[in-house]
């Protein structure tokens, strides 16, 4: 199939794999899609070496990374950053998430590393030191999941020769990222997982198809298959940018638990809230969900202030989950979108990336055969 | 166009027009689709007279009835069940809505026609005598917009060659309708004007779709154009279920001044809120559900309790409001989903529905193109 979005990356199948593990990036690029990386959960050193392994396993075919840069957070003294947001975070938050894990009696993750650097970067300074690794590898994409892009990106990517895509939830969203000269939209539905807006997919799309002239859009949010994606198509998008989907890939690193619990799990399962990462972000419901919602919860906290106080409780939660503990699988949760329903089983994501090209096409030439002829 | 609603009611395009104006509904039909009267805001007797003005336009076309059968409401006593269900509203809700006309400076209406027969018979009851009048008729399909159909609806539909269907906003609630016997399901995605779940039309659709087995599902939520038609096409749909596009015909009867907002809005103008019907509504985002979000608010009622509450003070909005009154034309809303973003100007709903088969049948040619040869 030809797009615009597989002749912009030279690629077969116009669908993004967006997902935080190496081996999942590299099987959807093998599989004849592209690959982008989550980076803003490692540290510059671990993107790094994950960019190099990905580019031992890719042979020359293309890939991305996406970046977290958020345009509102909460300021630091950028001499003393770590400590200067530690300081902002109330004594009655710690107490509440302090209790909430006294209550379901999650014990103590020993093997827990804090993320507080990594979190704390959360900004467009600590997005430019990411981005400084990534244009040190043979990138073809780069994408930013939250605002528009640091100012320099664009030029950078230009100078480059890589794409720059930006996910947006709303027309004036849109217009912002069109003006800052990215090269690539992403129109996100609310369906979709992590931080997402109201609008669907389907009003959503062709809104920035219509707006972005030119520039290539993708659909994302409730594309997990053939069938969407050619609804995705129809509504004029060049290609699907896909995040949920894999995980429910063999080569997604996130822990059984919270895979059983996907599997298990119904498309009204999912919630939008801001209790993990500061941000509205959709997730799979759990009880950690109802506690923040319950009388006498204090409230999410703006990022990154919100993740740096959750952190370590998550880091015991999934442990907990993990070891079959009750009260770790009552809290267990990860971001996913409402497609999260219509996962069957666990594939390798080449097999996903295949499979959902191949049933598109199917798709497509049903519909045709179905009107009469011209 | 054909697809199993095409050959399951006799027509030229898979598109059912859902409104509360019989002009619209005629016009879809004698455009090709199949107009469909939401008739739970009439008697039975202006019910009757509707009907049979539609029957006079149509010339033996098929048409439909759409009814409001609340599996959840508050009760009242039978015998005396507008006193019964009145004296339920408490003092501080009137209250509160007094105070809110008064801030807005919203005057009488005297012309207000309270709707207490009609409201208060949001219960199967009243929509059994609706139905009595609706079955009297020439009437094709008959469509339940709230839980599982009244006991006996399927088996008249059946023995009058009436085609049942329901919406649908979960797995679960497709699943009893299915036990109930209804022919046709609607998926109703969570970007849909009025009554409407969580879930997005790009999820919900192939999900309905998969449960349904041979019974042809439609989709709602999120479609106003040929591209998006085709979408929902993709998505496995028979067809496509619109209620909101209508809302920018010539012969949808809302006053200007709401018809001016919904020209001006975006998609990022609506919200799901109870406080209109007692149950939650997507509906154009206004200074009313700004109060009713504030510090000091009540909190909505059960239906049919919140509309016999608001009844009287939506009239002096909408009066307020036509007549260009600042706190009216603040305080103004109606029901309508996302795609009111999209609405550019007021056209003849029989061009709204050629427009939108054609736009679909192009889209689909185009996407066929796009792939090489078998």
């Amino acid at each position: 199939m030809r797009t615009p979005l597989t002749e912009l990356l030279g690629i077969n199948h116009p669908i993004v794999g967006f997902n935080r593990s190496p081996g999942v990036v590299a099987a959807v690029t093998n599989a004849g899609g592209i690959g982008v990386l989550a980076a803003s959960m490692y540290t510059p050193a671990e993107l790094d070496a994950q960019l190099t392994w990905i580019e031992e396993q890719v042979g020359g075919r293309p890939y991305g990374v996406d970046l977290l840069v958020p345009e509102k957070f909460a300021p630091g003294d950028p001499d003393d950053l770590i400590a200067s947001l530690r300081a902002q975070i109330p004594a009655e938050h710690l107490a509440f998430v302090r209790d909430l894990l006294a209550k379901y009696d999650i014990p103590p993750a020993p093997g827990a590393v804090l993320h507080d650097e990594i979190l704390a970067a959360f900004n467009p300074a600590g997005a430019a030191e990411l981005l400084d690794v990534a244009f040190q590898h043979r990138i073809s994409l780069v994408a930013n999941a939250l605002g528009t892009p640091p100012p320099d990106l664009v030029a950078r990517g230009k100078a480059a020769g890589v794409v720059v895509a930006a996910l947006v939830g709303q027309a004036k969203h849109a217009q912002r990222q069109i003006e800052a000269g990215v090269d690539l939209l992403i129109a996100q539905g609310t369906e979709a997982g992590g931080h997402t807006g109201t609008i669907a997919t389907m009003v959503l799309t062709p809104e920035i198809v219509d707006l972005a002239g030119d520039r290539p859009v993708l659909a994302a949010g409730g594309i997990a298959t053939g069938r969407q994606m050619a609804a995705a198509l129809a509504l004029g998008a060049a290609g699907v940018w896909c995040g949920s989907v894999w995980l429910s890939s063999a080569e997604d690193i996130a822990n059984q638990a919270i895979k059983q619990k996907f599997l298990s799990a119904t498309s009204n399962d999912t919630l939008r809230s801001p209790t993990r990462t500061g941000k509205p972000a959709r997730q799979l419901r759990s009880a950690w969900h109802d506690e923040w919602a319950a009388t006498g919860s204090p409230g999410p906290l703006p990022m990154p202030l919100q993740p740096m106080l959750v952190d370590e409780a998550w880091q015991r939660i999934d442990a907990a989950a993990e070891a079959g503990h009750p009260g770790g699988v009552a809290l267990e949760s990860f971001f996913v979108g409402q497609v999260v329903g219509s996962f069957q089983n666990i594939r390798p994501a080449g097999d996903i990336t295949r499979e959902m090209a191949a049933d598109c096409e199917r798709t497509i030439r049903a519909l045709a055969g179905g009107l009469g002829p011209t």
